[in-house]
């Protein structure tokens, strides 16, 4: 099969590799808007070729759209325009409602599967992209009843291959549980990163003093904000619901401590513990 | 060198494994009020033999507290009143204004030293220890000036044994940029844990969804309420000013979503990202 990568970052780049170490596909067609990042891309034989986007969906069977959110929503349309009718269109984005809702009356849109791979690091860019990193995570795929049932085939055994888990859920309950589990944490460490920067005025002894603990709680505050800030956008009613709940939380957790309340808080500590139970 | 470690945990434990190996003391006598813990360390091997803290005391050339900081506060006052003219005592507490007010003007402060490593893991007790827990990490040691030079040699060579690099602070200078660098990111990774478990109710979809980003911002609530209520009490200033500081960044970050201000948005990221010229 030959498939075409739009975007080739980290997400775009990954699925790349895995693609052909996998056997899905045999030639790899590489389009973005970034030269630099394509050139890169070839350079680390990430992608067989580099073309136009309208020259590689000529020859694909498979077209895979891995940009941000917001410019996923200015391209799918026209992306769709072209599709010929045994090929298949398939994102990989973080937000689903409002791409979805866009593409509902779309004469071809049954071509598309609107998939979301549960996988990623902080890093961004071609340089980024890693093998595996999508071995035994979980691919969550959206709506799939709008979906002709070739193309869903098509990307199910992808998932296969890779793989991956199947999830599967309408857009409305994907934005709402990502915001939960996936969006909330990237805000937290922008806002941990954003504290300490505030309050360490000394950065020689965050470096010197920082451990694996605060590494690991304020590493996605090394994501991309072209990424990130359509991701919010996006899905801003659900961040916004649970961003309340989490300050509230904190806001809670530092009444306790000016009341000096321990005991409670020792509670409080031991109810978040329960995460043990559904975290390895 | 006989050691006597009291705390067979985490970081007792693995601090007496890295002794061993390191061959810093040839036998290691455990104490510990939890009896269970003190049978583990023996079956696991991290102790030599276990003992009351009197008999330990009187055989063993280094004492190394590794308990909780309240428990630290009571115990440290009378273990120095026994100690011996050649002997040291150390601790590795997380907190160090209380303690070393405490004991400003005991007869024997000299033969104390006030030590912190910065390493850890979310997991506690003795079956938690692990070899090589402190290579490459940092070792505060606080008002050193106000221990015996060959107590501090002592304890120097053994975080140069260890292969830990060295830091020295002033014990208010350490609590402070404590709270900043690893007293918030539990508060936030607690917190972070309330809200995902209110929020979602399923929690199975937590399960299905969680990728390596929420682990890794979670993955601190997973740490005991034993260890951290004694540190936020002790560091409760502190901790405070830099939740208020946090609090207010997720408020800004908060209403610049609902003003739906995302130039701003994306600013604040870009600044966060600042975080990566500190970490590697």
């Amino acid at each position: 099969m030959i498939a075409t990568v739009v975007g080739v970052g980290l997400i775009g780049g990954s699925l790349a590799l895995s693609l052909k170490e996998k056997g899905v596909a045999n030639w790899i067609i590489g389009v973005d808007q970034n030269e630099d990042n394509l050139r890169k891309a070839r350079e680390l034989n990430i992608v067989d070729e580099t073309a136009s986007l309208e020259d590689a969906m000529s020859r694909s069977q498979l077209v895979i759209l891995a940009i941000p959110v917001d410019a996923m929503l200015k391209l799918l349309p026209s992306i769709l325009d072209k599709v010929k009718a045994d090929h298949v269109v398939m994102d990989v984005g973080s937000t689903k409602d409002k791409l979805l809702q866009l593409v509902a009356g779309h004469p071809q849109r049954k071509r598309f599967v609107a998939a979301h791979p549960m996988a990623g690091t902080e890093y961004s860019g071609p340089e980024a992209a890693v093998r595996n990193l999508f071995t035994n995570k979980t691919m969550v795929l959206c709506d799939v009843k709008n979906s002709a049932e070739d193309a869903l085939e098509i990307v199910e055994n992808i998932v296969d291959k890779v793989g991956m888990r199947l999830v599967y859920m309408n857009a409305e309950e994907h934005d709402l549980h990502t915001a939960y589990v996936s969006h909330i944490s990237h805000i937290t460490s922008f806002a941990l990163a954003l504290t300490v920067l505030e309050k360490e005025k000394e950065q020689g002894r965050i470096f010197e003093l920082a451990s694996g603990g605060f590494e690991s709680t304020v590493r996605l505050a090394k994501s991309s904000p072209d990424m990130w800030v359509p991701i919010f956008k996006h899905n801003r009613n659900n961040v916004l619901d649970v961003l309340e709940e989490h300050i509230s939380q904190l806001q809670h957790m530092k009444q306790l401590l000016e009341e000096e309340d321990y005991d409670a808080f020792y509670k409080l500590i031991q109810k978040s513990n329960k995460i043990k139970k559904i975290l390895k």
